[in-house]
């Protein structure tokens, strides 16, 4: 097992807190596939106050590529309703900065750069019904083959706001055909992590050309047997957010996602029984 | 049958559309319960865009009572995501305006009202979820009496955001005890209809001292059998609002909701298949 590997697996033991100081401290900086089993996992979008009320907007009219789990008030950098002492600064293993559009750098932190009209909205992210689908006996093939799932830009015109528009990123699957109604009715239980898929079969329906080259991550095979399922995929915002060419903002690197203390159910309001 | 029960009974066999016409055009102006069946209706937030972005966080962060499905441009009249021609100021029946804090008058049209910095809200309602409980052959007491629901202030806190904060407002429903858990979990597929109960049994696990006089609407017995069961309720927010004290706002009259276009299912990105 290699160093990096070696320090993978022990970060699996951890609570999402302890994980989470880790990556405060430094000592972790890779994906965050698998860890803190059960809690909620966050893809990030950080933005100036004035361009949070037109992103909402935009989240709200497409929630299935922007589900929102989490808004930070104005210039506080702890998200206080997604668990205690998140530190949205340092807390993540890696972050993305981008000016007026262009990808500027990749870092650990962004203490430095933190400012006080900065809004912070947590968007789910399909690991969460991708833990469901394997724990219905439903396998997943990118991460059999510890891959990055194949993302695809898509012809589905997502609903403008402001400055945000652009088409839905999708994510593919390969599923047995004998479970693509399963797979569809226990995504569709998380609808604050991309919910059900948004088409299945050849990738015209779509508008994708080849699935054996995506726009993001690594092609997988879709075997004899298998169907490709597409489900909205958590890179939209990221990718809308940077088409509108905002001054400044700053997303979580693709995989290196917010580790939450709340349940992947994010059941809010629970009842009193 | 009294001259408004013909209007209404005449109302019934009409469109969306077509029974938003005869509100714009003054012919109607009673209650919406049961009209243009299997469309969504929706409580009604209009306030100044100062205050949109914390009311949204708000709403987000209580998403049982404030389930957002709709938000309008600033200063847009139309709804341009609930369908076809929606205009705010005059589709509505009743309009409550808010100056200050303090409810000013009760209007059938906003239009001589409306401002520029306005933001519309709009939520999902209790119609959508009580619906599908009949359809399951569940019945629904204050609809069966032709009385409007029991709403009560509860003790449960909300998460507060920029001057928006309280506790939520309940309605409560007696279900016959061997379909409680149908309808739950009949309940619990609509999240942007106020979702599963929050609370079942003696009133004090709300913090209600009796259940004989609610805060708003009309008693209901519980009969033997019989538990009571309660759902977060859409005055919480015009609750919220007014206690909010905002120099402006408007909501809709209880009961006289908006009639969208779109389905009471809210089907989003619907599948290509």
């Amino acid at each position: 097992m290699s160093s990096d590997a070696a320090i993978y697996q022990g970060q699996r033991a951890l609570s999402a807190k302890e994980v989470r100081l880790a990556i405060r401290e430094g000592r972790y900086d890779r994906h965050t596939a698998g860890l803190a089993a059960g809690k909620l996992q966050c893809n990030l979008a950080i933005l100036p106050e004035a361009y949070a009320l037109d992103f909402l907007r935009f989240c709200q009219r497409n929630p299935k590529p922007c589900p929102v789990v989490g808004i930070a008030d104005t210039g506080d950098p702890f998200m206080r309703t997604l668990g205690d002492d998140i530190d949205i600064r340092t807390d993540v293993p890696r972050y993305r900065v981008f000016r007026d559009g262009v990808f500027t750098e990749e870092v650990t932190s962004i203490t430095d750069i933190w400012r006080d009209d900065l809004v912070t909205v947590a968007l789910g992210c399909s690991f969460t019904f991708e833990n469901a689908l394997i724990a219905n006996g439903i396998p997943v093939r990118h991460i059999e083959q510890d891959k990055t799932v194949p993302m695809y830009k898509t012809n589905i015109a997502l609903t403008p706001a402001g400055v945000f528009s652009g088409e839905m990123v999708a994510t593919m699957r390969p599923i047995r055909a004998d479970r693509v109604d399963d797979a569809h009715r226990i995504s569709a239980a998380f609808p604050h992590a991309h919910g059900a898929p948004i088409a299945r079969g050849p990738s015209s329906v779509i508008g994708v050309a080849d699935l054996n080259t995506p726009d993001w991550g690594d092609p997988v095979a879709v075997e004899d047997g298998e169907v490709p399922v597409y489900w909205a995929c958590g890179v939209t915002p990221q990718n809308v957010l940077t088409n509108a060419k905002l001054p400044f903002c700053i997303t979580h690197a693709p995989g290196h996602m917010l580790i939450a203390d709340v349940s992947e159910t994010l059941e809010v309001n629970p009842p009193k029984y």
